[in-house]
């Protein structure tokens, strides 16, 4: 019998809080609010993990200003497993920082990397996907990235072009990464069949990544690994603060995974699982409401979908209201989204919430950090 | 030199605050909301009278969830001067009553209605209208009615047809009145150029609306004329809980002016006096809207009106929003009326805001009343 594998994950959490403005703010970003029930994205993307990893081989990567929430919503996580970003370095250093300190414990293990902003239906799907993953990872160089069947010709999400199956069939060889598609490319890929939305979830030995880091950005990984060396001691965060500005600010797709995919489909170790559970990036106020709708969460007949004390609807249709607390009245109106909160109320067309980053960056150069 | 004439004023303040839910509730009327600036509507009422008749010669009647509102908002006024109704009977026994009341003091008062929910600009020629329909109602037994030119052919309105000029052309006569018309009689009002609509301001004599009373409502007048006579005595509330309520609900216009108007124009005794100062009836949330726009009390260039603590507009306009405290961001929205209280939020088209009397009527069957 087989050793178990040690799987270890790295949960990324360094939110802006920009796309759930106003609920969301810079110190209660996505990731600490419960947007689709009782609990917080980050408590339910750590809860959904437990089953394969405990809380004592669980990372958190974050920044200052939501350090503390998250550490709040998770007691039973040892204050040196949250790293407190000093200054936001996009996914690169962040996931080659979790590999040098996870490697200096055991290079074998596997570690997972997982956002914390999605949501995940069909929990026991997700593990079983996982627990393939995990075993493709531990072997070897092995790269694994969690895959999703594209719903339609999304331009706001990377893609990965696949080729054929392993040969035990259980997993897609890796042809290449692509950045965000404009529609007419992102509808030739919907149609090709071939084509997965890049999850943001890779799997993958410390050593592998770490090897990977040294690879790719020879400047950074002598940084992250003074870093790493210094983890655990009184030292850690002096030396996190000095070393890690000077990384390299790049993602891990871009910074390792593209160059990896460039060797060709059957010596890159890149592979794709296709995910067979439910998955949703609540992108904007828009896509938590059609969740919302889809999942049978809230909504009456009309589309309407009210967060709060009651609501009563007269012509009104396909509206997603939050406002805990009050009761809401909706006479006329269509395709709205109103968000009411202690200092400041939202409202935006359904059509235009993309747009609500407009409104922080606005209130940025207008001196309202307040509201921020 | 004659002596000065003895104005008395009597305001009639019984609103059910539905009109400007949920910002206005059954305690908490338009009359004692604060909508076009600092002042409520019933203070700005009677302020605006004080220079013609003092707080000493000023009753008000209203209902017993207003009543202490209003008491707590004007303080000068003696407690027994706000005439608080035991049950709403329109306004024929409103002011029947106080006819009985001021005849039994001095039968030649000249005794001026007001309605406590309009707005009027330009107080001078406000006063100075007053002063000229004084004059007129303090002779026999003329009754004189403020007409307001009409802007647009209104459906929401009584009107006036007017005859000739009095022949020292200080007035005209009146030939009737209308109840509110239907679109197309609106229009042929507004082009005939003779009509007005009714104010609802009306002054007359003591003496003379108290005998329109006995004459017109018989039955009623003894019930006001025993209340009148315990007026200022400690049975006053006794018998007014005990007799108001048999009498005949019914308004003033329906009850007394328009039988007397048929007796023809120049026998009638009946005077139309045209305004010449602004005036808006603040009927519903969108009136507001268009009277803080027209005068410029708020509103940014896109038409948004914003009550809140400051605003940011991308691609929305025409916007009316009531949010004070808060920050208030509109995006790709248009012709919304949003009202945002404590425990309720309204969003509602502009086309719409005359529904939201419907609103009232369905948390009152579905036993929300803490909401009304």
């Amino acid at each position: 019998m087989l050793n178990p594998v040690d799987f270890r994950t790295v949960i990324l959490a360094g939110g802006s809080g920009t796309r759930f403005w106003p609920r969301s703010r810079r110190a209660r970003a996505k990731q600490v609010l419960a947007l689709d029930g009782e609990r917080s994205m980050i408590q339910q993307t750590v809860e959904r993990l437990t089953p394969l990893a405990g809380l004592d081989s669980t990372w958190i990567i974050t920044n200052e200003y939501l350090a503390g929430e998250i550490a709040d919503q998770l007691p039973g996580l040892a204050a040196d497993q949250i790293l407190q970003e000093p200054v936001a370095r996009n996914t690169a250093p962040a996931c080659g920082l979790a590999a040098f300190v996870i490697e200096r414990q055991n290079p074998d293990a596997v570690l997972g990397v997982f956002p914390s902003d999605h949501v995940i239906g069909d929990e026991p799907r997700f593990l079983k996907a996982l627990q393939k993953a995990i075993s493709v990872a531990s072997a070897g160089e092995n790269i694994v990235v969690l895959g999703i069947e594209p719903a339609r010709a999304e331009t706001g999400y990377g893609y990965i072009e696949t080729g054929e199956l392993t040969r035990d069939g259980s997993a897609l060889h890796v042809r290449r990464f692509i950045e965000k598609p404009n529609q007419v490319r992102a509808e030739e890929f919907v149609a090709a069949g071939n084509y997965y939305w890049n999850s943001g979830m890779f799997l993958w030995s410390a050593r592998t990544l770490a090897n990977a880091v040294r690879e790719h950005l020879p400047e950074t990984a002598p940084l992250l690994e003074t870093i790493a060396a210094a983890y655990g001691t009184p030292r850690f965060d002096e030396v996190f603060r000095a070393l890690y500005p000077k990384c390299e600010n790049i993602s891990v797709d871009y910074a390792v995974l593209e160059p990896r995919s460039a060797k060709g489909e059957h010596t890159s170790h890149l592979y794709c699982l296709p995910a067979e559970f439910s998955w949703n990036d609540l992108g904007s106020w828009a896509s938590l409401y059609e969740y919302q709708l889809e999942t049978r969460l809230r909504g009456d007949a009309e589309g309407n979908v009210p967060e709060a004390e009651g609501h009563m609807a007269i012509d009104a249709a396909n509206n997603y209201i939050f406002s805990p607390g009050k009761f809401v009245a909706l006479v006329g109106v269509e395709n709205l989204v109103v968000v009411d909160t202690e200092d400041a109320l939202l409202i935006v067309h359904r059509d235009h919430s993309q747009d609500v980053g407009k409104i922080v960056k606005e209130l940025s150069l207008t001196g309202r950090s307040d509201l921020i």
